[in-house]
């Protein structure tokens, strides 16, 4: 089990309830309740996609998140529609992570390697102040682990300027697809290549501001950042 | 302007109409209706995330999809839950390229340097037998161009046990951040490291299926992906 950002796996469960929104109707060896498995994609992804209505439409946005513990935190300027709108109503936060292509013989066998969490959960505003500014370090730590500490923090007016909004992970499961393609037993012997294609996502080298008015060593949560994210290749 | 995938750009307007919902209420500079830009972004996105509403929940999916001119096409089994609800119901497809980290001076402009598009629009099944196949030979050519002439072609049951639901580009915008971290000038002297750390997403090594029951050779498309993709770079 990968340990969880907050070192442990909240509550005694170590599984998420199902409920009808979080069953997989198809391929449910795809499926999984596991916090460790949700933890563990959740803590990779980078960005998520949030769901939410917005004067009758469905809006899907990308945004940066952080979780910790069994929460996933959202921000936004105060103004932001989406903060604005998440707050109080149902959500669906969705995480993926795209590992490979799957190339089997037929067509319609091919698919993708990947692994994704939905949660589904009613975004409530963060009012508290400790529990805002925890939630601003998160997200900044979850995409660079140690920055909170290094960078110029918060003022009380850009705290006040920036919503927060707490989704819990009560109703969440993940889905796993890995391994090769899975064709028909008479399209074995065709003559087709298969097999996967993996992918990974690297950091290249950082690009100092040009605007920096003094030398700064780069910092080694930058510099590691590539390390850090090279974890795909044991997956496969 | 990239070169769409069809050929041409579709319709006599290089841009798309803006609409109440598509037009960004804050950081307006960072959209656009450009068609040559929403082209480029859906043509190089692998996956998008679809919202819809499901028995009064707003759900969001990954999956696979393709452009074809002014069409997104996305595909599924029959009994697909997605499929099944995104045709005849307004729907919400965002594709989003994460292409690096913003480390601004303080923590409250930290920020991603990326690429998105949101597409509002309602899902229409297709019943004509050409344009399905053709939508689902542009859905594996999407993923690894070429490659539909050459996997095994779908049978009239496969054919028929895959659903395709076709959305419209009439309403979307792209929504673009790119270049350095935006300090408050204040803070432009502090001795904190600031910069942007690109990310790269590339194709590892191809792993045949150990299932092949005779040598056959990577193909081209295979092997020459990770080329493809390396657009990054010069983005920067």
């Amino acid at each position: 089990m990968s340990e969880a950002r907050d070192g442990a796996v909240h509550g005694a469960d170590p599984t998420i309830e199902a409920t009808a929104r979080t069953t997989l109707r198809r391929k449910r060896e795809r499926g999984s309740f596991d916090r460790a498995t949700i933890y563990s994609i959740l803590d990779e992804g980078l960005i998520c996609h949030v769901g939410f209505e917005d004067e009758g439409s469905v809006v899907v946005l990308p945004t940066i998140y952080a979780r910790t513990g069994d929460d996933i935190y959202l921000h936004g300027a105060a103004a932001n529609r989406m903060l604005h709108q998440a707050a109080g109503v149902p959500v669906c936060v969705t995480v993926t992570l795209v590992d490979g292509i799957v190339f089997a013989r037929s067509a319609f066998h091919h698919s993708m390697n990947y692994r994704s969490v939905v949660i589904f959960g009613t975004g409530a505003k963060v009012e508290d102040e400790a529990e805002k500014e925890a939630a601003l370090n998160a997200i900044v730590d979850h995409i660079a682990p140690g920055r909170s500490a290094d960078a110029r923090g918060p003022t009380a007016v850009e705290l006040k300027s920036t919503s927060v909004v707490r989704v819990r992970l009560a109703e969440a499961s993940a889905k796993v697809r890995t391994g090769p393609p899975l064709d028909d037993e008479e399209d074995m012997g065709l003559a087709i290549w298969a097999g996967v294609l993996p992918f990974e996502t690297t950091a290249l080298a950082a690009i100092p501001d040009p605007a920096l008015r003094q030398p700064v060593p780069l910092p080694q949560y930058v510099s590691e950042y590539a390390k850090r994210r090279l974890g795909q290749r044991d997956r496969l």
